[in-house]
């Protein structure tokens, strides 16, 4: 399976009605197949890089293992098919796996498949602890536009999600893509572990919409923050509100929306200024 | 559970580090169970609104049903935690069914839920007909111009999804709306089969990229056009080369791409009018 993020597809260019043949830079997408201890736990349609991150960082955001060492080893082989990323566990994490496998029997980049019941739908999430984090409405702006300048694959096909994950200390710290949000985010998660960052030093930062999944992967990475430059559900917003989530999203230029928990975010009232 | 397809959050819209209380509609997102003879199928996140049509559309994707008069009854209740869907199914569909679970054991909003191995990720596609079928190049521009008029949803969130179905006799037939663009393209496809419309006859428009799921909703619901108004996957690509689907993308104002079967657009060539 060729494993290239993105390829130069064939296309015809239609401008009031006339056809000029010539190429799209287009995004790849392609089965990846997650497995621990020998046994297939998920297959996610999701851009082929980075996948050592996307493999920690499900496997973090599904609560299969509490820390990386928990992951023994981990082995990514090319299939005709797709791609499959083999991971073996230390014992202590099997039990948590034998756990959770009853809860999703084919979970994928949605995260929340597999699940057959309602009341399995919207996990249990931990309440956030109140870090003394603050940033400045200049540092979400800075850090939203500093994720547009970290899309390389965007750039390119203008159709991938991006995650990032910003510090008022270090500023962008670091910067995944892939087709599918969830992937994206997993990824960043992944990346931050397998580098040693704390996601409760900052704010992670994404491209794309805020759905109910989002915020249980930034509440379960430990980060206080969450920008999105797209629009949150009801949904979401509720969770984020009852996790200690600080929630801004419609993050364009300088403008953005506080939906929850206002308090890490140093704005000045109207009224002060008025 | 509330039932309404989008609230009003409060909301801190902060200008220039100045921040004003205000409200702002977001679009809902809520846990649907869809249930077979009484087993919970999938659980999916999805905007609650046209109901009926989401399950009509879920079971034709997925091949549980050949046509709606299979599913010989269906209910929808409202639970704390979402809402459920129950259908029962005629004694012929009961073994679809079955093979059906065998090969997604909790399929949701990605399409690609349950499945367990590579070989499996992607399923066998039937190969379209040769229809009749013919649009304009202005038919289709219409046709992305008319899905931007029904997006009523959208209008008031900025947040969601929409798919419509275009004839050229009959214009925009249908369109529906959801958190989950998978979601929407199946409450369309079940709007159209309980409207006794048949897809074969023109053109799926989607505002949402175009991946790998939303191809095998289109093909196995015998769409010969799906026109786009964002970019598709590599791999959608080839899927729509394989089963013969016109894949049209990137529509904007008079300007589209077509990556495969361009026949059943009628395009002029940039050489014969040059």
């Amino acid at each position: 399976m060729k494993a290239r993020a993105h390829i130069s597809a064939p296309s015809l260019a239609v401008a009031r009605g006339v056809a000029r043949p010539g190429t799209r830079a287009v995004a790849e997408e392609v089965p990846v197949a997650l497995s621990y201890n020998g046994t297939t736990q998920a297959v996610m349609m999701a851009s082929p890089a980075d996948l050592e991150d996307f493999a920690a960082g499900f496997t973090l955001s599904e609560e299969i293992v509490k820390d990386l060492s928990e992951i023994e080893r981990l082995t990514i082989e090319a299939h005709p098919n797709g791609i499959e990323v083999q991971m073996w566990l230390a014992p202590g994490a099997e039990a948590r796996l034998a756990r959770r496998r009853r809860h999703m029997a084919g979970p994928v980049g949605c995260g929340l498949c597999g699940i057959d019941s309602l009341d399995q739908a919207i996990r249990p999430l931990p309440t956030l602890p109140d870090t003394p984090l603050s940033l400045t409405p200049a540092q979400i702006s800075a850090g939203a536009e500093a994720l547009r300048g970290a899309q390389a694959l965007h750039d390119i096909t203008r159709a991938v999600h991006a995650a990032g994950f910003f510090t008022p200390d270090a500023g962008l710290v670091a910067a995944r893509e892939d087709v599918g949000r969830h992937n994206a985010l997993d990824k960043l998660v992944g990346a931050l572990a397998r580098t040693g960052h704390e996601a409760h030093a900052g704010a992670l930062i994404l491209t794309s919409r805020v759905s109910v999944e989002m915020v249980q992967k930034a509440v379960l990475a430990g980060a206080p923050v969450l920008v999105a430059v797209s629009a949150p559900t009801a949904h979401a917003i509720r969770l984020a509100e009852t996790a200690g989530l600080t929630l801004a999203a419609l993050a364009r230029g300088e403008m953005f929306e506080i939906f929850t928990h206002p308090h890490r975010i140093a704005t000045a009232r109207a009224s002060d200024v008025a």
